[in-house]
C-alpha cells in the first residue's frame, strides 16, 4: 500500500510508486492503491516472464485489503472498484511503457457505474476506453483499428469531438470493439475483473522490454537490469462531467523559472485525451475562473510539494466532481534559463543551500544558454538539408563562401558569412574570424576546425559527409541541393543540422541570476578555471564568466593578422640573421602591444602566454596567386618562395619542426616573444597594473630541452632588466603534451615553474591518432564499440590518464606545490573533470564560452567529493 | 723497477709500463728501467705541474739502483748510461704524447760512447737525435727548424739519406742545432744528464694535456683524470751498425689473421727513422736471411708472448749488434676478417675458450665484413664530392637516375644504378630494388629511405644537404659539380662520402671461420635473433647468418610488384563489396604463393607475418601521367582517381588510417591475408614442412581492438579449417608500438600469443618526432647537446625504455611465458641490446645483414652478464 513507502524507495517502488507513497504520507489526496515492486518484476523475468502463483496471491490479498479500505470491490454491481495499472521504473522513462485504465469494468459493472454516478454516458465512455487500451496493451491490437471505428462514427454523425458521442453511439462502438477482438485475435474481452488485472500487470511488466523502451534506455544509459514497478490504483475520473477534468501543473514556470504555479487543464477529460491531441488543454486561468476554491487548493498542494521536495514540481492531477486527486509529482523538466533562475531563487528563498543549488543545474545547460539558438517555431517549418557533427554550439545563418579570402571580402561588404571548407588549416582562421559559422566536409569534434571555432565562439558543423565542394565552379552540393556562392545557409552547431536559407535566431543573455550562480560556483570549486584567449574580447568574456585569467594565449593566432603575417613571412623567408632583424623587431613591437592590452584587461589576473608552437610552413601561402603575391611583397623570386615552402613541408607536421623545437633552431623567435612579454609587463606595472608574466613553452619532451630554454629565456630577461634598470617577477612553465614529458616529468619539474597538460597532443601521441585524420576510422571504431568514446572528447583515463597521473606524481616529487593545469579540450567532459579533481590538478583552462560549464562542473565535482568524503567520515565514526 | 710490476697494473703503470714489467717477469730481454706511476703524475698535476722534491729524489734513487744493475752511470765517460723517457697512459693513445731518447749524452759522453762502441758516427748520430728531440719536446722548438738543417746539408752534399752523413757532417749539424736553441729559445742544451732527465720527465708529463691528446681522449671517451705514467729505460741502439736495427712484428697477420709471425724491419735505424718516412722498412724476410738465428729467437719470443697474453701481439723490438731487445708488446689491431680468423684459430688451438673468443671480436666488425667496400687505394685518389649520413653501409657505384621508373628502365637495360631522390616514399621501392645504392637530399639514419635500404641491403647515403635535384632538367648539383642523368656516381654507405665516377669495390666473403664463429655466438646468446625479411633471398641470407627465422615480414612490400599493385589499386578504387571481390581473390592467391615460398625456405623455422600496415594512399599514384594510366587500367575517370586520392590523403599519415585500423574499416583485407597465410601453411605442412604460422597485428592500442581482431581472424581461420577439413597450430600476436599499448599491455596480453615491440613507431610517438621530418631539427639538437643521441639509433632507455619495461611487466603479469620480441632498428645499438637482455626480451629481429652483428652483441651481452653475475656470486661468498 502507498502508505507503507516513501520517496527514498525509488529503486524498489519506481519513481511513480515512491512519489505516490510520499504524497500519501504528506496527507495529500492520492487515490488509494499499492505498488508491485521491481523485485517482483525481476522475479517475473526470472520466471520466464510469467507471474508466479505466490505473487498473484499476494496481489489479490493486497487488493482485497484495498477493497475494504475504499469500500468497493471488484465486479460488485453496487460499488464496483475500478483501477488503473501503470508502469513506474526507478528512472523516469516518460511514455515508453504501458498503462491500462478503468480495469474492473465489464458488461455488468458498466451499467452499475452508470446508475451509481447517474451518468450513463460517462460509464460507457469509460468502458469504451478500457476496451481500447486493454486491446492495444494486452493483446497488441494496433491502436488505429479502434481509432478508425471512432472516426467512422464521428464522420457519419458529423461530430466534431468524442464528447458528442451519445450513450447509444458508445454502446455501438463497444460492440464494434468487441468484434475487433474476435477479428484480430480470435479472443473475447475478459469479463472477469481479476483476469483483466492479471493480464494488465503481465502486459505492463512485458512493456519494460518493448523496443522503444530498450532504445530509450540505451540512449540514456539506463541499465536494463533495473526492471519496472507497477502501480495499481483506484480510478478517479476527470471525465465525470463539467466539474471534472485533468491537468498538469508546475510549481514554477518551466520556461523562465518565474515564481508561481503554471499549468494546463482540460475539463471533462482523462489524461489520454490530451495525449491523443483531439482536444487542446487550456491555461490554468480557466480553472481559476470556473472553480476558484479548487484552484486555491491546488496552488496550496503545489506549494506544499515544492517545499517538501525542495524543487520545482511537475504535478499530474485529476478533478472528479470537484475533488482534487494527485496522480504524480516529480521534479519538473525546465529550460536552461529556468534551471538557473529556479536554483538561485530557491537558495535566496532559503529552501535549499547554495551547494544544493549548484548541484541542481546541469553544466551543459550553461553552455546552451550562451549561444544564440534558432527560433524553434521557425525551425519546425524547415527541412533538414544534412546533419554533421555539432562541433561548436549555437545557431548561425549566412551566405556561403568557400575560401577565407572570399569570406573576408564578403564580410567587408557587410555580409554575414558561413565559411564552407573541405577542412580547415591554420590560415583559414582569418576567414573564420569574420564568419558567423563554419561548415566542413571532414573532421571530428576536435579537428582543427572544431577547436578553433569553439575558441572563437563561432558556430561549427563539421564532418558533413554529404557535402561536396567545387571551389572552381563556386558551388556546393549536399545530396540533391546545390548552393552557389553567396546563397544563404543556416547551421545549428548544437544539433549539427543544416538548413537552406536564413532561419531567425534568438540570443540568450547573461542575467542577474546567472551571474550570482557563477559566483557561487567559483567559490565552491577547488580547481581554478582559466580561459584560452588570444584577444581582449575573449578575455573580457571569460572574466565576465568568472575565469581567473588566461591559461593559454596561443601566440600563433596573433600572427595571422595581415601586417604581422607579412612580417612573419619576411622572417621565415630571410636568408641570414641580418635579414631577420627588421621583421623580428617589428613583430616584437606588435606582440608587445598585444600583450600589454591583455595585461590591462586582466588587471593583475594571470595571463599565461605560450610561445610559438605552430610549424613555420603554416604561415606560408599554398596557392599559386598567393605565392606570386608574397614573392612580389618580399622582393623574392617565385622559385625562392616555392623552394622555401618545399623545404618546410613535412610528412607528419604534428610530429615535426614545431613547438620549442623551433626555438632550438631559431632562438631569436622566442627571444623576441619574451622581450615583448617582459616589456609589456613592465609597461603595465609602471601604470600600476601588477603583472607577473607566465611564459609557457610548448612541446617540451627532454629535461635538457627545458634546461636549454630556461637558460636562453632567463638570460634574455636578465638583459632586459639590466637595460631597463628594473626587475619583475615572472614564471616560466611548460606544456606537458608528449608521452615522454610525462615519463620524465620529475626532471622537467626541476626547471619549470608550472606544468600545463596539453591533452589534445598527449592523446594524439598516446594513441597514435592524428586529430585531423581520425574522421577516416574513429566513427567506425565507435560504431563497432571498439572505442567507447572519441578520446578527444572523453578523456581516456586508462591510457592517457595513466600518463597524466604519472606526470603529476613525478612533477610534484620534489616540489609538492608545483601548479599543474590542463589546457586541452576535455574541460567539458564529466569523466575528465572528475579525474582531474581527484588527481589534484591546480587549474583547468578552456575556451571562454565554456568557462561557466567547467566552473559548474568543477564546483559539483568538489561538492560531490565532499559528500563522498563526509560519508566516509560517517562510516569511520560508526 | 720493471721487475716489480706485472700486466695487471695498467692503471698505475700505464699500458707500456705494465707490459714492460710483465715481459721482464717472463724473462724476455727488456732493457732495464723503471716506471714513474700515474699516481706520481697526479701528484705532479696537483703540485701545479711541478715535480715535487721528494718525487725527484725517489727517481734519482731508483736511477742509482739501475746504474748499479747495468754497471753504467750518468755522465760517466767510461760507461755512460743513456736512457729513454717515454709516456705510457693506462689506455693506449698511440702517438699522442711525447718521448725523449738518448738522454745522458753530452759533449763529453758522446766522445766516450764513440770510443766504447768503436763507432764515432753512431755516437754523434745519437747525440744529434737527442738534441733534436729534446729541443722539440722540452723547449717546444718546431721540428722543421731541425729538419731544415738536415735537408740543407743533404742537399749541399748531395746525399740521399741520413745514413750518408759523416761524423764531421754530424758534428756540424750538432753545432747548428745548438745555435737553434740559442736563436729560438735563448737557452743552451743542458750538459748535465740529470738536468736532461728531469726536464724530459717534466715535458712528458705535460704532454698528457697537449691539445691533440685532449682531443683524442674526448673522441675516444677516455677520462682526463687518468693521467700518464712515464717509463725511464736504458737505451738500446738499432742504429749501431748493420747488425743492428728496429722493427715491429705481429704474432699473426693483422690483415688476414693467418698464422705465423708477420712484420717489418729496418736495419741500422731507430724507431723514429720509420716514422719520419725518410726510409722504408722491409718485410721481415730480409731479417730471416741476414740474421737467421736472431729471426728464430724473435719468432720464439713472439710465440711466447702470444701464448702468455692469449692474443695476437704487436711487438716493437730493437736489435743492437745482434742482441734482441723488446720495447713493447700489446694486443695488435686487426681487420674484421683477421679478428674473426684469429679468434676462431685461438679457440681451435686451445689457447682461449669459445666465450673468450666471442668477446674478442667487436660486433661492428661483422657488419663491415658483409658489405663490399671501395678499394682503399683507389679511394685515396678520389676527391670527396659531399658527405651525407651513412645510412646503409657498403660501397656502390652506378649511373644516377632520379625516379623509380627511370631507374627500372636503366636496370632493364643492364645498367648499374644509383637512385638519387629528394627523399623516398613507399612507391620508390620498385626503384630501390633495382639500384646499387640510394642517395637522398633529406632524411636521417632511420628515415624511410634508410630503413628500406638497410632492409634491402643496398647502400644508402641520406641527408646530403648540398644535393640539389632538378628532375625536369634531369641534373643534380652538388656544390659546384653537375651530374646529368646516366653519369657515374659512387656512394660509400659506411662513411657517407660521395665520389664522382666509378670506384672499384672489393667484396668480403663469408668464410669457414666466420660460419663457425656465428654458430658459437648463437649458442652463447640467450636472446634469439630473427630477421626482418620479405623475400626468400633475404630469408636465405638471414638463415645463412644464423637467424632463427623471420621476426617480421612486411606484407606491404610484397604489394609493390606491378601485378599486385594493380590488383591492390583495383581493390582500393572499388566502390562496393562486389567490385572488391575479384582483386581480393587475386591478391590472396599471390600472397599465398609468397608465403608458401617463405615457409619452404624456412623449413619449419618461425615466419612472423605482419598484416597490412601502410596507409592505403601509399599505393596510389601521385603524378599526372600515373593517374591517367591508372584511370585507363581500371576503367575509371581521372577525376574519380583524383577524388579517391584526395579522400585518402592525410595530414599526419603516420598517425592516421593505417595498421589494424584498416581492418576495422575493411576487414576483408586482413581476412584475405590470413587466408593466404593459412592456406600456404597447410600446403607446406602437406609437403612435410611443419609450419606454425605467426600472424602479427600492427598498431594495436586498445584491448578491444585486439579482441575484435582476434575474433575476426580466429573465425576466418576456423572457416578455412572446416572447409579444408584439417587443422593447424597458429599464433596471433601483436606489435606493441604506441604508448597506449604499453600502458595497457596487460589487457592486450589476454588475447595475444606474442608481443613484438616496434621501437621506431614507439619512439616516434613517445617523443612526438616524425622519423621523416627530424632532419629539420634533430641535427641541431645533437649539435647543441640537447639530445645525447638520435633516439632512432640509440634507444632512449629513459623515456621509451620506461614504456617498454612497463609493457613487459604488464604483458607477463598473467602469462610469465609470453614471448616478447623487438623488430625495430635498434638491434645494432649496444645500449639497446644490453637493455633488452637485462629486461628478458625473448627475441630481436633485424635486417638480414645485421643478424651477425646483433647475434654477437647478444652473445657478448649474455657473457658479460654471466661475468657480472659470477663476480656478484664471488663477492657474496666472500
Amino acid at each position: 500500500m502507498f502508505s507503507e513507502g516513501n520517496k527514498e524507495m525509488h529503486q524498489l517502488l519506481g519513481g511513480k510508486g515512491a512519489g505516490l507513497a510520499e504524497m500519501t504520507k504528506l496527507g495529500l489526496p492520492v487515490p488509494k492503491g499499492f505498488t508491485i515492486t521491481t523485485a517482483a518484476y525481476l522475479a517475473f523475468e526470472k520466471n520466464g516472464n510469467k507471474i508466479a502463483q505466490n505473487l498473484m496471491q499476494e496481489i489479490i490479498n493486497t487488493l482485497s485489503n484495498m477493497e475494504k479500505e475504499v469500500n468497493k470491490s471488484f465486479g460488485n454491481i453496487k460499488a464496483p472498484l475500478l483501477i488503473s495499472v501503470r508502469s513506474g521504473a526507478p528512472v523516469s522513462m516518460p511514455g515508453m511503457m504501458d498503462t491500462v485504465l478503468n480495469i474492473g469494468l465489464n458488461d455488468q459493472t458498466v451499467e452499475a457505474l452508470g446508475k451509481l454516478t447517474n451518468d450513463e454516458r460517462f460509464a460507457y465512455d469509460s468502458y469504451r476506453r478500457l476496451l481500447q487500451m486493454f486491446g492495444n496493451v494486452v493483446y497488441g491490437i494496433p491502436e488505429k483499428k479502434f481509432e478508425r471505428v471512432l472516426c467512422d462514427i464521428k464522420k457519419i454523425k458529423n461530430y466534431n469531438t468524442d464528447l458528442s458521442l451519445t450513450v447509444d453511439d458508445l454502446k455501438m462502438v463497444i460492440e464494434k470493439f468487441k468484434q475487433i477482438y474476435l477479428l484480430e485475435r480470435k479472443r473475447t474481452f475478459p469479463q472477469d475483473p481479476q483476469e483483466q488485472l492479471s493480464a494488465a500487470i503481465n502486459a505492463v511488466f512485458l512493456s519494460w522490454n518493448n523496443k522503444r523502451a530498450k532504445i530509450y534506455r540505451k540512449k540514456n544509459g539506463i541499465s536494463d537490469k533495473l526492471g519496472t514497478a507497477v502501480n495499481v490504483q483506484e480510478m478517479v475520473f476527470g471525465n465525470a462531467g463539467e466539474f471534472s477534468g485533468t491537468g498538469v501543473i508546475f510549481s514554477r514556470s518551466p520556461s523562465t523559472g518565474a515564481r508561481g504555479m503554471y499549468g494546463e487543464y482540460l475539463a471533462n477529460a482523462q489524461g489520454e485525451d490530451i495525449v491523443a491531441g483531439g482536444r487542446t488543454p487550456v491555461a490554468l486561468e480557466r480553472l481559476k475562473r470556473s472553480m476558484p476554491k479548487v484552484y486555491a487548493k491546488l496552488a496550496a498542494m503545489s506549494n506544499k510539494l515544492e517545499q517538501h521536495y525542495h524543487d520545482m514540481q511537475d504535478i499530474e492531477f485529476t478533478i472528479e466532481r470537484g475533488e482534487i486527486y494527485l496522480l504524480q509529482a516529480r521534479a519538473g523538466k525546465r529550460t536552461s534559463a529556468a534551471a538557473i533562475k529556479i536554483a538561485v531563487d530557491l537558495v535566496n528563498e532559503g529552501i535549499i543551500e547554495k551547494e544544493e543549488g549548484l548541484l541542481r543545474v546541469s553544466p551543459e545547460t550553461l553552455e546552451q544558454m550562451l549561444h544564440p539558438d534558432f527560433d524553434q517555431k521557425e525551425l519546425q517549418k524547415e527541412v533538414v538539408l544534412a546533419t554533421g557533427r555539432p562541433a561548436s554550439p549555437g545557431a548561425a545563418s549566412g551566405r556561403v563562401y568557400f575560401t577565407a579570402a572570399a569570406a573576408k571580402k564578403a564580410y567587408e561588404k557587410g555580409q554575414e558569412v558561413i565559411l564552407v571548407r573541405q577542412n580547415t588549416a591554420a590560415d583559414d582562421i582569418e576567414g573564420m574570424v569574420v564568419s558567423e559559422g563554419l561548415v566542413t566536409a571532414r573532421g571530428g569534434m576536435t579537428s582543427h576546425a572544431a577547436v578553433v571555432a569553439r575558441g572563437l565562439g563561432i558556430v561549427a558543423v563539421v564532418g558533413v559527409n554529404e557535402l561536396e565542394i567545387d571551389e572552381q565552379k563556386k558551388i556546393i552540393r549536399i545530396n540533391q541541393t546545390v548552393l552557389r556562392e553567396g546563397e544563404w545557409l543556416s547551421a545549428d552547431g548544437t544539433t549539427g543540422k543544416l538548413y537552406v536559407g536564413k532561419v531567425r535566431t534568438v540570443r540568450a543573455t547573461v542575467n542577474k541570476e546567472f551571474s550570482q550562480f557563477l559566483r557561487w560556483a567559483k567559490t565552491a570549486a577547488k580547481v581554478e578555471i582559466y580561459a584560452n584567449a588570444d584577444t581582449t574580447t575573449d578575455l573580457k568574456a571569460a572574466l565576465n564568466f568568472g575565469a581567473e585569467g588566461i591559461g593559454l594565449v596561443r601566440t600563433e593566432h596573433m600572427f595571422f593578422k595581415a601586417q604581422r603575417l607579412h612580417q612573419l613571412r619576411a622572417l621565415i623567408l630571410a636568408q641570414n640573421a641580418k635579414e631577420r632583424d627588421v621583421p623580428l623587431q617589428r613583430l616584437a613591437e606588435m606582440q608587445q602591444e598585444d600583450f600589454y592590452k591583455l595585461y590591462k584587461v586582466a588587471k593583475g589576473k594571470t595571463v599565461t602566454i605560450r610561445l610559438l608552437d605552430a610549424p613555420l610552413h603554416e604561415f606560408l601561402p599554398t596557392t599559386e596567386p598567393e605565392i606570386a603575391l608574397i614573392a612580389a611583397q618580399n622582393g623574392r623570386s617565385k622559385g625562392y618562395i616555392q623552394a622555401r615552402i618545399a623545404e618546410l613541408k613535412e610528412t607528419n607536421p604534428m610530429m615535426g619542426h614545431r613547438g620549442c623545437r623551433l626555438a632550438v633552431s631559431f632562438p631569436e623567435i622566442y627571444e623576441m616573444q619574451v622581450e615583448a612579454i617582459i616589456l609589456a609587463a613592465l609597461k603595465a606595472n609602471a601604470e600600476g597594473v601588477r603583472t607577473v608574466p607566465h611564459i609557457m613553452l610548448p612541446l617540451v619532451s627532454l629535461a635538457q630541452e627545458m634546461d636549454w630554454m630556461r637558460d636562453l629565456l632567463d638570460k634574455k630577461v636578465n638583459k632586459l632588466f639590466e637595460k631597463n634598470n628594473v626587475i619583475l617577477n615572472y614564471k616560466i612553465g611548460t606544456m606537458i603534451e608528449t608521452p615522454r614529458a610525462c615519463l620524465i616529468a620529475d626532471q622537467i619539474a626541476d626547471k619549470a615553474d608550472f606544468f600545463s597538460f596539453g591533452t589534445n597532443d598527449l592523446t594524439q601521441l598516446t594513441f597514435g591518432y592524428s586529430r585531423d585524420d581520425i574522421g577516416a576510422f574513429v566513427p567506425e571504431y565507435l560504431n563497432k564499440k571498439i572505442l567507447p568514446d572519441d578520446p578527444f572528447q572523453v578523456l581516456d583515463t586508462e591510457g592517457v590518464g595513466r600518463l597524466i597521473k604519472l606526470a603529476i606524481a613525478q612533477g610534484r616529487k620534489n616540489n609538492t606545490a608545483l601548479p599543474i593545469g590542463v589546457c586541452g579540450e576535455v574541460g567539458g567532459d564529466p569523466r575528465a573533470t572528475a579525474f582531474f579533481e581527484r588527481n589534484n590538478i591546480t587549474y583547468l583552462s578552456c575556451s571562454p564560452y565554456r568557462v561557466p560549464l567547467v566552473l559548474l562542473r568543477m564546483a559539483q565535482e568538489h561538492l560531490d567529493k565532499r559528500k563522498r568524503d563526509n560519508s566516509i567520515d560517517t562510516q569511520i565514526k560508526k
